[in-house]
């Protein structure tokens, strides 16, 4: 078994200095969220996924979760996990108060979040769904849907899900085939929906399917989706549950990772058609869809930064304990952490995962500010940076986490490889993460396109303002003056791969998408450079004032140095990779393949 | 199920351009070794290993092995494919004709080994390890010892395993306690092994094991370990099988990956020591044991080129046929190939792959020729080019093929995490490879203490002269420019990296060890651009010629393109992680982890 201890100490680092908690706190309707609340929320939050959630993951993995006819039942303890999660308001946690939610900051609930998914990743996925969920109906549905719907859902009673592929559709949500034809005041859904997280579980007592479906009459393509709130069971006037509708788990996926969260098969309309209530207005399904899909990718990368962390925690703890071979200069007896290479690799996680928590928990404060600041001006753009960093936090976040959580496995060696130790269930936990949600691919045409060509580069620009004059101030430290050199260095890597862009996005689409996932690697590497190295400086002068806690502010330095140094010249690659090779991609004959 | 296709096209032009087949066709010897003889090879090898072993590789791969009693059972058709292995004379093809073998050149073997690997991983350890010890008990066995095992050996009746690691010991073979008593002719072996590849299976006769063992008087550490004959059944005078020797499989491992490989723990002698025979002399057994290592790291080495064409070949069988979305330009029905960020993703994987060959072939071709050239001196330096690659060889290509096989999965999509697709087999098998036969890190103290300071970097100018002389060559084709002024940089980029290591490695070794994986990585980089640089330079000349393939040596001009644009700009990064980033690594203190 594996331990996991949530990281409080960086996490409230990284909320104040980077998140910017006291501007969050200070905004209107958050005055009751002080240090002292947010200190025990994390500590408390930091308990139930070290001494519940984190004992269950290796187990779940193990075990899986089983379906027989169209009954799943989750791995043992799970169940008991989800409830006492519930009763400890967990569940409701992230909602809005109005539903009987805690209605906390994203910038607050954020590392909450962390530690479910680093604690039990599999697990946390039913919560995000019905997060999801509860957004989506939170933001369109009529007020008869929200009482019958959200207060069960905030509380956790019952779950909710997000059905949107399909077998020949993928991510091609154009090809979606489901029909909702209408019938008195609900509508008779039919169709097969593939990939359904927690689609169907024995944890809730009603599941809440949102399901994408077309119209009789639809347009064709995205421009005839509609969104339909497609229960499990039907429920009665008074809110008790009614009967079976007409939906089956017909089987779950046999996967590489996330053994513990059911990935449904669901069959609607076997017998004749689901009972569906249409959500807002017809063929708008996916544009409400997106409320959920852009707060989902900013929680998947928020998965990255928690199975980084869980894969460094096991490995770190490894390191300190093993003794094999004694290390160049160090006394027989000294664990393999004293050896260069576990060292450097030890680093190299940790660096990585503190610049992409800065990353996360930075968008997060965005969001509130977007969301609750009094003055339009700062709403609008921080709502533009929030836009035009979800999908690096997506793509950056999840792709370090594979490199990090294979490194993890290599800390241990040949054990490493064996399925009990738990290093392996990281590795193929994380392999999702770079998928679902949309993936690496189409968060990187996402910001090429969407964020970045589209307002000619405007909310890029200000991005690149920002980083430059937060590296102008570092430069009073000595000791940042080679990190905010190396930053600085990066800025106008990023600078000219958004120039190249620009030039090229109108007229030679291909060529940027083909570009796209090497821009978003850089864009990643510069992007949380910054932060990393805006966390070091803050450290440099907070040590000079005679801080509490000298050595974890001298960490803070030395791994922006390590990230400076090991990961931020990379990004030069990555420029040559897409400004000089990307033509070659585009003319590469398919036949040579 | 997934189909391979041996790619015999790519094989014989690494083969004949860059491993230099007619040079070593010419070696006294290998008279035998024309042209229809290598073709016929390859084409038979193809049809067995896309036939036979591809069919089973995920099918064992889902049922594994199992373990009752001692007993190991492999998974279904494994046992009949090893006989029909066998029958057909696999087995026995790459040992010395002298035991039964077909004495062909290492070049030669090693694409029919390639095979083995990339259809069947987990199967084709079995001939591996066989070999292994098959090599060990030539050179270093007694006449009794050499007739007693070797014929039944090289043609697979019984197999052979290599016994080293023990569980307080993993990679320090300093801390090996197995204890081996004289009593008569022979030795009582006493102790426990762990990780020991197919050391109890159900398709050989009887399994010979190696196993390094301590006599009583031994001095400490690596000096006082001896190696030892240990037979599962003793064998009588007449070479029929005696008595079950004193050694059992007590469990075999739940792994990540190669599931159809048992990975057996063995306990020997507990009912009062297992019977074993020294081999050569006391004390000597690391020594004989490197003897095996050596080639075993080359054949993982292997394995990463392996597995990495395997991925690759199902991901792009997967791309050209599955249809989502409409590519950029192209028309609708067009499939997902057609995506630029897919066609970058296969290029990406093809291009590596190329390279990975080229460099393993290009070491194998340097054995043939340090083993039977007639010229001393030529042999001379073929030797020192196989020591100083064999580590880049093992590390390089493992450390890709992870990459590759992650890169594979991505392109499936969520069908890639689904166990059925075969894409995520592909992910957990090559895990393995960058731990087994020496980690990642060990290959790379070896590179930077044992085969560039120990010389003074004599080795590394000499290989490093020989890229500047190809390269310098390339440039007579225009086509080739871009490509070798890249290849050019890289090799200086090398050149400075060499020079840092020995500036060094003598004062202060923990900074070069912190700095050894960075400056392995970009060693492979550079090596591989220049081979895959190479053969691009070939394929202009010829088809200046008027070849009768010109889109074959198309595509290998733009394969090279792709790798100088978008894989050899990395090597730069790597040279600043470890000349700027090595000092940080070493001082980092271990309480901040």
């Amino acid at each position: 078994m594996t331990a996991y201890n949530a990281p409080i100490r960086d996490m409230l680092f990284a909320m104040k200095e980077i998140g910017g908690l006291p501007t969050i706190s200070a905004l209107p309707g958050n005055e009751e969220v002080g240090d002292d609340l947010v200190g025990a929320i994390l500590e408390e939050a930091g308990k139930f996924a070290g001494n519940v959630l984190a004992p269950l993951n290796q187990t779940a993995d193990r075990q899986g979760c089983r379906c027989v006819d169209g009954v799943v039942t989750t791995p043992d303890g799970i169940k008991e996990a989800y409830i006492a999660f519930r009763e400890n308001g967990w569940n409701a946690m992230p909602a809005d108060a109005e539903y009987g939610g805690q209605g906390l900051p994203a910038l607050v609930s954020t590392p909450v979040l962390e530690m479910w998914k680093a604690s039990n990743m599999a697990f946390s996925l039913c919560q995000m769904l019905t997060m999801g969920a509860v957004s989506a109906i939170a933001h369109h549905g009529n007020q008869e849907q929200k009482a019958t719907y959200l207060p069960k859902m905030v509380e956790g009673a019952w779950t909710g899900t997000m059905n949107l592929t399909e077998p020949q559709a993928g991510s091609d949500l154009a090809a979606v085939r489901t029909r909702a034809v209408p019938e008195g005041d609900h509508y008779r859904v039919t169709g097969t929906k593939i990939f359904i997280t927690w689609g169907e579980n024995d944890v809730a007592e009603n599941i809440i399917h949102l399901v994408l479906a077309r119209l009789p009459d639809a347009p064709p393509g995205v421009k005839g989706i509609s969104l339909f709130i497609v229960p499990k069971f039907l429920v009665n006037a008074d809110g008790s549950l009614g009967a079976r509708n007409d939906l089956v788990c017909s089987s779950i996926e046999h996967k590489l990772g996330i053994h513990g969260s059911p990935t449904a098969v669901m069959s609607f309309g076997d017998s004749g058609g689901a009972i569906g209530y249409l959500m807002g207005e017809p063929n708008r399904g996916l544009e409400y869809m997106f409320t959920m899909m852009n707060h989902a990718r900013l929680n998947v990368g928020l998965e990255g930064v928690a199975i980084s962390e869980r894969a460094y925690q096991q490995a770190r703890d490894y390191a300190r304990e093993r003794v094999q071979g004694r290390p160049i200069g160090a006394e027989a007896g000294t664990p393999i952490i004293g050896h260069p290479d576990v060292r450097r690799m030890l680093l190299d996680m940790k660096a990585r995962i503190d610049a992409m928590r800065a990353l996360a928990y930075y968008t997060a404060g965005r969001m509130d500010i977007a969301h609750g600041h009094p003055d339009e001006r700062a709403r609008k753009e921080a709502q533009a940076l929030v836009d035009l960093l979800t999908p690096i936090v997506k793509a950056w976040c999840t792709e370090n986490s594979i490199q990090i959580a294979s490194l993890g496995v290599q800390v241990h060696g040949g054990v490493g490889f064996v399925e009990e130790t738990g290093a392996a269930q990281h590795y193929r936990d994380a392999r999702i993460t770079t998928i679902y949600e949309g993936t690496t691919a189409i968060q990187a045409n996402d910001l090429v396109g969407r964020k970045i060509a589209r307002d000619g580069g405007a909310a890029a620009a200000a991005l690149i303002a920002l980083m430059r004059a937060s590296i102008a101030e570092w430069k009073g430290e000595d000791e940042m003056l080679l990190v905010a050199q190396r930053a600085e260095a990066a800025v106008g890597v990023l600078e000219r791969a958004v120039q190249w862009i620009l030039d090229r996005h109108g007229e030679t689409p291909a060529l940027t998408a083909a570009g796209a996932v090497p821009f978003l690697h850089l864009a990643g590497i510069v992007a949380g450079g910054w932060l990393i190295g805006k966390q070091a400086a803050i450290a440099a002068r907070e040590l000079k004032g005679g801080a509490a806690d000298p050595e974890f502010l001298r960490s803070k330095i030395a791994l922006a140095r390590h990230y400076a140094l090991q990961v931020s010249p990379h990004a030069d690659g990555y420029l040559v990779a897409m400004m000089d090779g990307a033509d070659n991609v585009v003319e590469f004959d398919l036949a040579w393949f």
